[in-house]
């Protein structure tokens, strides 16, 4: 049961949509189709067998751990129309989820999904982010477990995403130890450097061949699912060749949705070590260096955030076979220091060290 | 990262708020606090070690299906500040979680919990309402497993909840068959009439010994956990005292969180049979009819909602002990009808049928 509803306690929508400049009655909204209705049509988006229960079963393998991680997104906050289509709220916002998953070392099993919804919200624009999150899905694996929709004042979405991984190889923050490569899965800044793009930022004036590309950043990032199963690959192999009683290697990390500065300093002050980061080892995305200036690629690099990369702590010896398999580049190491993150402009120089502080705050 | 903040984007709180009414700058806002701050806060309240790295990391028990629902609220709509004070939020948005959890036939493992809230949001608010989750958890099993703030135009609250079932014993809508006994754990419509006292729909001239226990069926309502673990014991003893092969019964439904009514519907859809109610067996709390007649009373106990009972349908032989144990009430029995709800004057009576058809939708 829900308190009665009252037309003047739903404010206005926050963000203009094009949705809202159409003739008023051409597009069919989730109050023209009613409650049963939307749940009906969102339930093709589902595995078969997986709707019609108060709640999803499903089963995870012998020798695994359960992982769950949850994160809720709302319009005018994390998205909108003018910058994310919601294709793409929905394949991000899933994206996100999966990354967290990757980020644990698991694989995926599925999502649940629940939508808060303005009355007058299109349907369109509900199937147009559901087919996000479906494509999202069935490139990176897992299933829409379940969901839920209700009347609210904003778009929100809420989304818990499901994996599971090997007992005991869960990838953790805290588990890093001084000498360890410290290594990312991929560029930074690029996210950053699309939103940039798409709120006019830069310009077509501003080396447009590469605008797509970093649109491409922000609008869908990737999972790093195929960065971990290398990574296990590697080490499965290694440990077959070594045939002796080696223990499974200590893999620290977690991803870099909040900026690779965040995820560095979250690392360091989890596991209680230093990091020194050597500059122009990160990698940046193609042609931003050369757009922006090296100051604010380093800037969107460090703290820009969404790129969704992996942030990994390993032995040099497993890095550099990464490394050469063009999976990861190694961008510092971890030292005795106590959570410090530094960044030098060359291998052991103490020149010009920089200390990493910022991070973003929500509110 | 997020867009940037735009005050003319966050709409008014859609309900007057204690707090609203408070001196400006008296109560600590989680603007105030901003989020490391807000998070570290809210860790209090989290099972140790399950914070601190991008997801939470379970174990589901050998030879256990997962289950998995999800649930979002919003002020204004599910909630306000007249009928729900923020620890009632909170443990009601916990307990329809569990509840659906227990209407698989499922035990609790945890949940996730994602909070939208708009900037001026009281910390007394959010705390409040943390208390109230971690209490119904505390009582009810479960812990909070990972969560999620974010700015919002609309006080949000969103949960998913995880539980375990022993494989084979799930309890689902749509394995009910004819010649079954139709059961309820509790009596239907005292959500309804405690939201009628808060709401002054009733006042204190109608019968208010009551009142206190119809508020208490509202803002604590009782995932119904109990009523399974006595249905367990009961067919666990019986196959041992049967010492042969007997498969374990068939027990189909599920709670009764969108109405006594809707929950009959559902199951007789999606099992393809027909229920037949007698009228005067559904257990109503007590004083209701007393206060409000027999025809609204009954209203109530089949569309008011949110009583979050179990509706099982099961052989007359447990039933019937479970009826003698005081663990349910029989009102019904299951028919080779398809799809159809009937409510009878009294058993095996064709006198004053009446199809129950109506169910409540959200938009």
């Amino acid at each position: 049961m829900v308190l009665p509803p009252d037309e003047t306690s739903e404010p206005k929508e926050t963000v203009d949509s094009e949705e809202a400049a159409e003739p008023e009655g051409k597009a069919e909204t989730v109050a023209d189709l009613g409650e049963l209705a939307l749940i009906e049509r969102l339930s093709a988006f589902c595995t078969a067998g997986m709707v019609g229960d108060d709640a999803a079963l499903l089963t995870v393998r012998s020798g695994h751990q359960l992982v769950v991680t949850t994160d809720m997104l709302t319009e005018g906050v994390h998205f909108s129309d003018r910058t994310t289509p919601p294709e793409t709220v929905g394949w991000r916002a899933t994206a996100a989820n999966l990354s967290d998953l990757a980020a644990m070392g698991a694989s995926p099993l599925g999502i649940t999904l629940a939508l808060g919804l303005p009355a007058k919200t299109p349907w369109n624009w509900v199937e147009a982010l559901y087919q996000g999150v479906a494509d999202c899905l069935k490139q990176h694996g897992g299933m829409i477990l379940g969901g839920d929709v209700c009347r609210a004042a904003q778009r929100t979405v809420s989304i818990t995403a499901l994996g599971e991984v090997i007992d005991q190889q869960a990838v953790r923050r805290d588990s890093a130890s001084a000498g360890m490569a410290v290594v990312v899965t991929g560029p930074h800044g690029g996210s950053r450097a699309g939103l940039a793009v798409l709120l006019g930022e830069l310009t077509a004036e501003d080396n447009s061949d590469y605008h797509a590309h970093w649109i491409q950043a922000h609008q869908k990032p990737v999972p790093r699912f195929d960065a971990i199963a290398q990574l296990r690959q590697l080490i499965d192999r290694q440990l077959i060749e070594s045939r002796s009683e080696t223990p499974y290697p200590t893999i620290a990390g977690m991803d870099s949705s909040d900026g690779l500065a965040n995820a560095l300093l979250q690392i360091s002050s989890s596991s209680q070590i230093g990091i020194d980061v050597v500059r122009s080892q990160i990698p940046l995305p193609l042609g931003l260096k050369a757009t922006v200036g090296a100051d604010t690629a380093l800037e969107w690099a460090l703290y820009g955030g969404e790129d969704f990369e992996l942030v990994l702590c390993l032995s040099f010896e497993l890095a550099k076979e990464l490394a050469k398999a063009g999976v990861v580049s190694i961008i510092g190491t971890t030292t005795h220091d106590s959570n410090v993150v530094q960044l030098l402009d060359a291998q052991n120089s103490s020149a010009s060290v920089q200390v990493v502080h910022k991070s973003f705050q929500h509110f």
